[in-house]
C-alpha cells in the first residue's frame, strides 16, 4: 500500500465530503477524536449567536423564547438516534462522572430490592476508565458493598459468584479499545440476575450501538470524544423504559434531585417529585452554552445519516484501522510497537494502540511535534503484562483520511528511525498527557 | 424624586463607567440580574477566541497549552476574591445542585462523626430555593435522617432542640431578598452543636460575603446570576480549610469521586485518591466553554475593585433598592402592591420583591412587554400568608442606572393604572416564568 493508493480510497470514499464540516487545524493529522472531537464549523457561528443574540439580546426571556430550556430533551433526543435509543429516554447534562453517580445509584437500588442481602458485588474491569472505578468505590463504600474489578475474559466467573449487584462497563476500552458485545454481555448478567450499567464514551458516535435491542438496564457517554461537542462538553444518561416506569410508581429514584428534574420545576414547591423518565434524572440548570456546542457537534454525525449513518462510519472507521496496523507492522517494524488492540476489528472501536515500552511518552511528543496527534497512556507499572504504557490512536472516520493514516504512519517511522523520542524536549512531562 | 434627579444621581456616580463593561439591549431596563446576569463585552470574543483557536486550533493540547486543565482553581481564586474566602480553597464546576450534594452530604458524615445517633435532623428555610430542598431531602431519605423546614424566625428554636446535624440556608432568600447575617447564624448553629451550608446564589457578587470571617464550614453559589457567567454558567463550592484537613487524613471524603478530583487523575490507577483540599471536589472533565465565559463574568465584577469594590457596589446596591421603595410606595400606590421585602435595606439583598395577589404573573409579563425586565415567582397557595405571588426586581449596581429605577416604576405605573395584565396576550403562561 502506497500514499497513491490511499489517496485513490479517499477518492472513492462517499463519506469524504463530510470533512468539510470541520475547521481542521492546517498541517495537522489528527488523530486523538477519542479524547476531544474536532471543531465543527457551524459550533463558532452557533455559539456565537447563543452568547450575543440569545443571551445578550433574549436574556432571561431565552429560556422559552430560544428553548433554552428544552436544551438537555433536545439534544438528548439527537445522541439517542445514535445509541439506539428512543425519543424522550436520553438527556445531555452533567459530566460522564455526575451521571454514572446516579445510574450506578439506582442500578444497586433495584438490586437491593431485588436480591436483597445476596447481592452486595459491583463488578468492573480493572482498566475500565478511572472515573468510573472512582464512583463506584464511592457508592460502594457508601452502601457497604464491595467493588470486584477483573480482566475481561474475568467477567463471566464473575457473574457465576451469584452476588453480582452490577456490572459496571465501558463498551470501548478507553486503551486498547477492546469492544464488548453489548447484547451478549448484558444477557449473560441478566442471566446471572446482575443489571448493566453501560458507559459509551468511546462508543457512542463510533459504530453502531443498540442500547434498547441489547436490553441494556443504563447507560451514559460522553459529549466530547466521538460527539464533538467542545472540551468538557455535557454527557448523557439513558435509562430503559422498565426502569423508568420504576420511576413513574415511586419504586426508584436517582439522588441528584436537582429542581430541573422536578415535576413542575417553576412551581417552586418545596417537596420534590420527579419528572417523569428520563426528565427526572436532570439535576441543575442546564449549561446552555456547552449544551449549544454538543448540539452542533451531534448534528454533523446526524449530517452522515444520508451517507449511511453509522452502519457506514463503523465500515471506514474499521478500514482506517486496518490500514493503520497495516503500515505500521510493515513500514516501522523492529522498534519494539506492539499491538496493544484486539487484531480482529470486530471486536475493536474506532481506535488503535500500540505498546511502547520505555520512551513511549517521548515518542508521541516526538510525533505531535510532527503534526500528528495521537496521545500517550500510562501503563500500569505493577502490571505491565495487561497494562503497558500505550500510544493510542484514535480513528474519526468524519474526517479523517486514509492519506492522513500514511502520512501518520511515515511521521512515525521517521521519529522511530531517527530515535527522536532521545531529545530532552520530549521528554519533560505536561501536567495532562 | 424627578427623573432629574435620578439622572443627577447617575452623573455623581463613581461606578457609572461599569456599564460600559456589558452588552445591553438597547430599550431594556433589566432588572432580572439576580436571575441571569446581563452578558459582559468581553466574553462574546473571549468564548469565541477558546472556540476557534483553543479547540479548533489547539485542539487536546489546549488542556496544557491554553490551561484549560487550571480553569476550576483559577475561575475559583477569582471568586474567592468576592466571598472572603482565601485562594486555593474555592473551585468553579458543576452546577449548584450538584455542589450541594457534595457540600451536604460531607457536612452530614462530619455530623455523624462527631454528634453521632443524637444528629438526625437537617435544618432550612422552607421558602428556600427548591433546588436546596430537593437535594437536602435526597440525602436526608438516603441516610435515614429528617430535613426540618422551618421559618425564618424559627431557626433558633430548631437548633435549641440539641439534634440538629446542619444548618443548611441561602443566605439571601431568592423570594424576598431576605438577607441573613451569616456570622451571627453560624455562630448560633455552632453553639448548637450543627455544622453550616451557605448558599450564596443571591449573595455572591450582590453585596460583601466573608466566608472565613463568619467561620462558616460549606458554602456553595451560582456562577450565573451576580456573577455574570451566562446561561447554566459553573457553579463554585468551598469548604474551611478545617475541612480540608480531615480530606487530607482521609476522615471525610465527597461522594461524587470523579477522575479530576484525584490526587494525579493521569497515572489512570484504579484506585481514588482525592487530591488535597478543594481539588479533590473536582468531579468530571471541566466544562471549558462554560467556564471561559464564567471567568469573563468574574472578571467584569473584579473590575469594580478599584472604584471600592463589593463594599461600593453594595452601596449602590442599597440606594438602588430604597430610591425603588419609594418610587413604588408613592407612585403605585392603590394598586394592591405590598412590600414582600425587608424594609431594613441592612436585612435585604439586592433585589426587592412585591408581593401583588390575582394577576401578578400577567402584570410582569405586561411590563416586559414594556421593556422592564423583573420576574414572577409563584406563591404557595396552601401559605399565601408566609408565600404570595410576588414581583421581583433585581438591582445589579454594575450596570443599573438611578434613572433606570424611575423608568422602571413608571412603566409598572402605567401598567397597573390602565390594567394592562387584563389583556389575554399576558395572561398565557410560559414554561418558564
Amino acid at each position: 500500500m502506497k500514499l497513491f493508493d490511499c489517496e485513490a480510497l479517499d477518492a472513492a470514499d462517499v463519506l469524504a465530503p463530510l470533512r468539510e464540516l470541520f475547521d481542521l487545524a492546517p498541517g495537522t493529522v489528527y488523530l486523538d477524536g477519542n479524547s476531544l472531537g474536532a471543531l465543527p464549523h457551524a459550533t463558532a457561528a452557533r455559539v456565537q449567536a447563543a452568547v450575543q443574540h440569545e443571551w445578550g439580546r433574549g436574556l432571561i426571556g431565552s429560556w422559552n423564547g430560544a428553548d433554552w430550556i428544552g436544551l438537555p430533551r433536545r439534544v438528548g433526543d439527537k445522541i439517542a438516534r445514535l445509541v439506539g435509543a428512543a425519543p424522550g429516554q436520553l438527556i445531555a447534562a452533567d459530566s460522564t462522572s455526575v451521571n454514572l453517580y446516579k445510574a450506578l445509584s439506582a442500578a444497586l437500588q433495584i438490586a437491593a430490592a431485588q436480591g436483597g442481602v445476596k447481592r452486595r458485588v459491583v463488578v468492573s474491569e480493572r482498566s475500565n476508565f478511572p472515573t468510573d472505578l472512582y464512583i463506584a468505590e464511592s457508592l460502594a463504600r457508601e452502601r457497604g458493598l464491595a467493588l470486584k474489578l477483573v480482566e475481561p475474559d474475568g467477567i463471566d466467573a464473575a457473574l457465576a459468584q451469584g452476588d453480582v449487584a452490577v456490572l459496571m462497563l465501558t463498551q470501548v476500552n478507553y486503551r486498547s479499545g477492546r469492544l464488548h458485545d453489548m447484547a451478549a454481555v448484558t444477557a449473560a448478567a441478566h442471566a446471572a440476575g446482575a443489571l448493566t450499567v453501560w458507559d459509551l464514551a468511546h462508543s457512542a458516535g463510533a459504530l453502531p450501538v443498540d442500547l434498547l435491542g441489547s436490553d441494556a438496564d443504563f447507560a451514559v457517554g460522553c459529549g466530547y470524544k466521538y460527539l464533538n461537542g467542545g472540551p468538557g462538553a455535557p454527557a448523557f444518561v439513558w435509562l430503559h423504559p422498565r426502569h423508568a416506569e420504576r420511576m413513574a410508581r415511586g419504586d426508584l429514584w436517582q439522588p441528584l434531585s436537582g429542581w430541573m428534574g422536578h415535576a413542575r420545576p417553576f412551581d417552586f414547591t418545596p417537596a420534590y417529585a420527579p419528572a417523569e423518565g428520563i426528565a427526572g434524572w436532570l439535576c441543575g440548570t442546564p449549561a446552555v452554552l456547552s449544551l449549544t456546542a454538543l448540539e452542533c457537534g451531534v448534528d454533523t454525525l446526524l449530517a452522515a445519516e444520508p451517507l449511511g449513518g453509522l452502519g457506514a462510519l463503523r465500515r471506514k472507521s474499521i478500514a482506517l484501522g486496518e490500514l493503520f496496523i497495516e503500515l505500521v507492522e510493515s513500514r516501522c517494524a523492529g522498534h519494539g510497537l506492539e499491538l496493544a488492540s484486539p487484531r480482529d476489528a470486530a471486536a475493536r472501536g474506532s481506535q488503535v494502540s500500540f505498546a511502547l515500552a520505555g520512551h513511549g511518552y517521548a515518542a508521541m511528543q516526538a510525533l505531535i511535534a510532527r503534526g500528528v496527534v495521537g496521545d500517550f497512556r500510562a501503563g500500569d507499572a505493577r502490571d505491565p503484562a495487561t497494562t503497558p504504557d500505550i500510544l493510542r490512536f484514535g480513528f474519526t472516520p468524519l474526517y479523517t483520511r486514509f492519506a492522513d493514516v500514511w502520512n501518520a504512519v511515515e511521521q512515525l517511522r521517521q521519529v522511530l528511525e531517527v530515535r527522536e523520542w532521545n531529545q530532552p524536549r520530549f521528554r519533560a512531562r505536561h501536567a495532562v498527557t
